[in-house]
């Protein structure tokens, strides 16, 4: 007997349907003796609607009143869960962040939890009874206002809740299977992986596998919970997350090849070279609020004691970014800025390079081969990326994932076809 | 100055344009030098939608989750009220039930308020801001879980938030002018009453006047709380529910003519006319939770030794009361029962019938020159009762509300259809 938290996103509840679909799954799994607690997201689109109503009543809502406004979803959609369990014959109370004791710092809509207090989480255990949290909230503790996390919110509420409850595993349900190589729909060939550590886990999320966000690989990583990432759909076995430094954990050299569409690249052409100006560049980025990435910088022209520095940024933030260095061109005193949203970026990914010298090289030969040009490159000590061009992203994905060997065998991607295994 | 609680229900706040609408209405009072704190109920059709989702889940759903769902449309019509006013450039802030204090027992889906203590609103009203808060919900304090206060309630938050605050007025928005000397749609002819008791409107909305509930008038003449019934389509004035004794106010003999048409009669014909037997039909029917209003027991037939008694009480309990007095036959020993839903009830209040004798024969000769048969008589100090075919109540009404010369003259009748006053 295990106490097993099990996280549902959107589009598992997404309606009345799924919610009773969902309902049997915990029915089946306290039935098999564990004592379970269900972490929720609001129902499929009920977030995007009640955003658009806000857009609607006023272009710039306060935050406070925005939170209580989205946190109706998870109301809806925990009470309604409560309900279909309580219909299979099973027990099952819904409690909000707030009496979930997910406790938050105040800033409203994209708070961090700070502390977990779930007193009456654990009574309802301890009745038999299966717990319901709201995921994606929490409350304000100085104003007993709720706050929501921001994305990826209710993946953190059910880390963070199974670390408070010393639960023996979190489940991420998903529409995919697990964590894989690359993403299947550009590397068919792609493989579920089995096992992986926090750090390969946190770098392939970072670096833009969409399974599980940074911020929640993060906190079991802290709190030493175990994920186990499975489809909402099969009953198969998913990509367990969990302590690298287990033993019984075989280390591959290379876990995986992850891809992000989402980067644009700015390049600060004609920058004077000269001590304090690049610092400049980025502390005027930095105060626009808009995090960078890879930096790349030119080798000085001698003759014009001019040089260019490039910067890949989120897309999103691209707008912010230009007019912030644009105001303060007089000051930093370049010539122009470039903007370029069709770059991709590849990340091989793989704790066991720290040991394996040759893996840079490597890559850069399978690039090379594909005919695919590289524009910048950055390092961790588990991870190198590169940027590309954006419409040969796909290639370079296929080619890296060849070259180390990551192609599941043909047998078994029958296998894996035949059964969804 | 004064401080002002307004209410608005939830055909006000139906899209994002009415709840700009009455953001608008908000920001003048404001504007006007008024303290205000609104009481919203869930937009539109939203408690009916989540109803219907709750069937589909389950069908009998549990109450404590029921209403934990069923709140999450107040959370969303008090926030976009918020955004809305904020966006006119005033600040305002949210609040559920339990954040203003709103305690309640702990009968969810029909829970009574035992105490509200909203400092957090007298906090915010002292900072200049305007407090929007949830209607139709409290808190169960025994677990800090949510309450619904069943129908009428957010009229009841509002009342009991005016009561707590001391407030000057509490204005219910409406989508009438007032309340009328009969219902406009029958009577053409019927004014808007300016003043009217407590104790009249009491009566007025217990015989079947749906501006008010009872249970909020109930709640507003026990504190001594002035309620101001309005369009919330005008600024005009509408109908001032306040305290008889008040010596400002002059008292009509009648202060209008209500109908109700959702009552059935029930008759047990054949009931052994010994003691005991009359009260253990009620026992039986009260058993079933159902409320009886009038009671006729026919004149005992001294051959047989035998009598029939027949009461009303609302159609929608009308399968639980025949049931239940059926399973008791046995005990009771009638002979038949004779179920009726073709009645309607026909109600003439005022405060000053008490102190003018006369009122009843007048009213039995305008339904008898009107050619109504008079089925059932029921009385109180300041109301007459009676029931007639359901097809003949409004000729009825008609009769009545012209031989009590409650019919507005010509003149003003034009008036009120020309400008919409």
């Amino acid at each position: 007997m295990a106490l097993i938290v099990q996280k549902f996103g959107g589009s598992s509840v997404a309606d009345a349907a799924s919610i009773k679909r969902v309902a049997k799954r915990v029915v089946e799994t306290k039935k098999a003796g564990h004592d379970v607690v269900v972490v929720v997201s609001a129902m499929g689109d009920t977030t995007d609607e009640l955003i658009d109503l806000a857009q609607q009543v006023s272009p710039l809502p306060p935050t406070r009143e925005m939170d209580i406004l989205l946190t109706a979803g998870e109301r809806i959609s925990m009470s309604l869960l409560a309900m279909a369990i309580h219909n299979l014959g099973v027990e099952a109370k819904s409690f909000t962040g707030q009496q979930a004791g997910v406790i938050t710092d105040e800033v409203y809509g994209k708070a961090h939890i700070i502390d977990v207090t779930p007193s009456r989480i654990k009574d309802t255990i301890a009745r038999g009874e299966v717990a319901i949290v709201a995921g994606f909230q929490g409350v304000n503790p100085s104003t007993n206002d709720v706050t929501t996390l921001g994305r990826g919110g209710s993946d953190t509420t059910a880390v963070a809740l199974a670390a408070a409850l010393k639960a023996d595993v979190c489940e991420i349900y998903t529409d995919v299977d697990g964590v894989f190589t690359a993403d299947p729909r550009i590397v068919p060939s792609a493989r579920k992986v089995d096992r992986i550590g926090y750090d390969e886990m946190l770098e392939m999320a970072a670096s833009g596998a969409k399974v599980l966000m940074p911020r929640c690989v993060e906190y079991a990583r802290r709190y030493d919970v175990p994920v186990h990432v499975r489809s909402s759909f099969s009953t198969h076995t998913g990509t367990l997350v969990t302590n690298q430094e287990d033993p019984s954990m075989e280390q591959p050299i290379i876990a995986g090849v992850a891809h992000d569409r989402s980067e644009a690249k700015i390049t600060v052409v004609g920058v004077p070279d000269v001590p304090g100006k690049a610092a400049r560049i980025f502390e005027v980025v930095a105060g626009a609020g808009v995090n960078i990435d890879m930096i790349v910088q030119n080798v000085s022209a001698a003759a014009t004691g001019l040089t260019d520095i490039s910067f890949t940024l989120p897309a999103s933030d691209g707008a912010k970014a230009t007019s912030a260095l644009t105001a303060d061109q007089p000051t930093i005193g370049f010539q122009s800025l470039q903007y370029d949203d069709t770059i991709g970026k590849l990340s091989l990914i793989g704790a066991g390079m720290k040991s394996h010298p040759g893996v840079s090289a490597k890559l850069f030969a399978a690039l090379s081969e594909a005919g695919i040009n590289i524009e910048m490159i950055s390092t961790s000590e588990i991870r190198i990326s590169v940027v590309t061009r954006a419409d040969s992203l796909d290639d370079a994905v296929r080619a890296v994932h060849t070259a180390f060997d990551l192609d599941a065998e043909e047998t078994e991607a029958v296998v894996y076809g035949g059964t969804g295994r």
